[in-house]
């Protein structure tokens, strides 16, 4: 569509597999639509997210649900339609507000390319024909400050103020919080027990929810969607599995993480076997709740976790005041997706609004390895907006074409909302389906 | 968006009082947003609409709401993910339909602009993730005709098949009938009764529907709205009168006609001199239900009615089968607004599906003059596709840039879509607001 914005291709030749699983979604099409229907009215979308994909030609899986996105600014400007679209049905079919909506963000205030991502949020909103202000948690902000943004915009900060059980800003009061600010250290008092309605619900702060919860869900509906279109759930599902508290700094848990990741790589080693997968398997170690100050680790053996020295060890811990945590390990998904143009690793990153994928884009990374995660914290990335839409596949155009791989992105995305819709649906129900993966407070 | 798609311009020195009403627009977007939400919770949108608007510089009207809507392959192919995502909105809002749907479309097999039109609403609905058919109603078709279209697609016309209460084309049988057939000879025999949901009502088509209603419904919507944003509703809502029975040959009628068209023209002079338009008012007299194959006439005064010669007066007749027809008297809005590379004349055509604004494009014509109607039966115009979106309005950019102009058409062409939405709940609601406008079978 804009021809300044090549998309990556896929350079690998394991290009096969993959082409199966895009021709099987693109042949099933009016019945996965129809089945993503059915489901979202047993378990209604959150208002937004994105998720991170990982493309290993063989393999098509997300790797992260991301509930409070970031990133608005990266997708590409000609959908902006499609996002004010999606708001106005979203707000719609939650019957969520009349007309003001406060945006609560992220504490980032130096993190500009953060605030882009806010103003552009708050465009959409206000585009979508409501009211929109920015209320900043900031303890020390004690006026309205504005910023300005390197793309010529600027958001305008306004400190939150709480009346009895009401927040505002200034003098506008708004029906509506949105939180676009990932609570990782819990609920904040401003917002606890205020009378207007919150979304995303406060309980999927990232201090509360975990990754194997939510991976757990997304392997149930893995094989739910791959039983419909008739594939192995492994082709779409990362394998994953997680231990309790560990502290890499006393060693503790140790041991528990060692023999899970033996365990995980034998399983990954038995299904690279059965599809002729010619590489190393490997794992990704990072915390189960949010990313708390922990670090991202890939390793290929449980040795590799005994032999982590004291630097990498201090990386892997969370922060000092909280030295432990959970962890996930999660199977690693190769990334074969490049940029011709600049040699670099692609990775799809997909956002939804409500039940609607409205675009995407890729980070893509010059610096890293196929097989290392390209979002850790403080790395880098050029983003590259998606050039199509992921809602418009061509029948008529080969499965690896560009509109159909994008739908594919768009379908896996959905997989993971879905599962993210049945975290929620669990939290209103407060009924944890299993025991050992239940949500802790 | 796309640089090859350059927008008309206004070139009119009357461009300030409808800078004025994009002002206006524009400063009132969250209250004309919320505003028509509640409209439409009261009066549920129809499935898909467009609408022809004239832009005088001094006021922008709607003239003419069609509710089977062609030409969808005249709208910028950037903008068919919103239609794709507008029409699952518009089927989940309806709760229609869980898989099948069949298109009705006219009987026009010669025109292939038509099947193109045609062809893209099958796609873009097949997009949204249904299985679609094209069942054709032509009582000479006997089998499945596929015809190739001057794009490179094509169009499988199959024939509608009866059965009991249930139609279907093959071995499809849908469980939702969308019309895009606008049933000028009434509602035919295949359709009646039949168990499968039909959209939009069969009692829309231009059988029984009647000008004269829309604009009575728009006249109200217009000053609700007008109330709303502090404009003089003249400036949205096109004047208009209508009569009994007409039979133009036997002169029959003929002095009410002059009446009203005097009494219209006197109403319009004033309005003229109140905002120091310095242009000759003139009246479209047209046939009050559908086209009905009677011609479209501009007149300046009475007098010319009572001077139609033989030829202008078979032209104004309905076909020789039945030469009398009811007709309504609209004030003729100026088109001042121009494609400056072609020098020609150029009117906008809104489209929307369910509430929302999904694009629309130019009917650009060389060979008129800005006081004639462009969509007369059998003119020939070039379509220019919108360069932007209706719904990306831009507070920082002057009311009259290309954004907020789209903007402005789109809110203009939704108050037409609720005066349509207004006259679906009366059929519905089987009350008539007004006996002398009722609806007649």
């Amino acid at each position: 569509m804009m021809s300044s914005l090549d998309s990556p291709h896929l350079t690998t030749a394991h290009a096969g597999p993959l082409e199966h699983l895009e021709a099987h979604i693109l042949s099933h099409q009016a019945l996965i639509e129809s089945w993503l229907r059915e489901q979202w009215l047993i378990s209604p979308p959150p208002f937004y997210a994105s998720v991170d994909l990982r493309n290993a030609g063989f393999k098509l899986a997300p790797v992260d649900t991301n509930l409070f996105p970031a990133g608005f600014n990266n997708l590409n400007p000609a959908f902006i339609p499609l996002c004010v679209q999606a708001i106005q049905a979203a707000i719609d079919r939650g019957k969520l507000c009349a007309r003001r909506i406060l945006i609560i963000p992220e504490n980032h205030t130096r993190n500009l390319y953060y605030l882009e991502s806010v103003a552009r949020l708050q465009d959409i909103i206000q585009k979508s024909g409501y009211e929109v202000r920015i209320g900043s948690m900031l303890p020390d902000l004690h006026s309205a400050q504005q910023i300005e943004l390197p793309s010529g915009s600027h958001v305008l900060l306004e400190p939150v103020v709480r009346q009895g059980n009401q927040i505002s800003v200034g003098k506008f009061t708004p029906c509506l919080v949105l939180l676009n600010n990932d609570l990782s250290s819990g609920t904040p008092p401003l917002l606890d027990g205020i009378q207007q309605r919150v979304i995303p619900l406060l309980q999927l702060g990232w201090a509360t929810r975990l990754k194997s919860v939510h991976f757990h869900h997304y392997r149930q509906v893995a094989m739910e969607f791959a039983r419909q279109v008739e594939i192995d759930p492994w082709l779409i599902d990362p394998l994953f599995r997680n231990c309790g508290e560990i502290n890499f700094m006393k060693k503790e848990g140790e041991s528990c993480l060692i023999d899970n990741v033996e365990a995980l790589l034998a399983n990954i080693r038995q299904k690279y076997a059965e599809y002729d997968v010619p590489h190393r398997p490997f794992v990704i170690v990072k915390a189960d709740a949010g990313s708390y100050g922990m670090g991202i680790m890939t390793v290929h053996s449980g040795e590799e976790i005994r032999a982590l020295n004291r630097k990498q060890r201090v990386k892997m811990s969370a922060t000092k005041e909280q030295p432990v945590g959970k962890v996930i390990m999660q199977e690693g998904v190769y990334t074969f997706e490049t940029w011709e143009q600049a040699q670099a690793v692609a990775e799809p990153v997909v956002y939804m609004i409500d039940k609607y994928v409205v675009g995407g884009f890729y980070r893509v990374h010059t610096e890293r390895g196929i097989n290392e995660n390209l979002n850790a914290p403080g790395m880098k990335f050029e983003p590259l907006a998606f050039a199509d839409s992921c809602i418009t596949p061509d029948q008529r155009m080969a499965p690896d074409a560009c509109p159909n791989r994008f739908y594919a992105y768009g379908v896996i995305a959905r997989l993971a909302l879905l599962a993210a819709a049945r975290e929620c649906k669990e939290i209103l129900d407060k009924k944890p389906a299993v025991a050992p993966l239940a949500l802790v407070s």
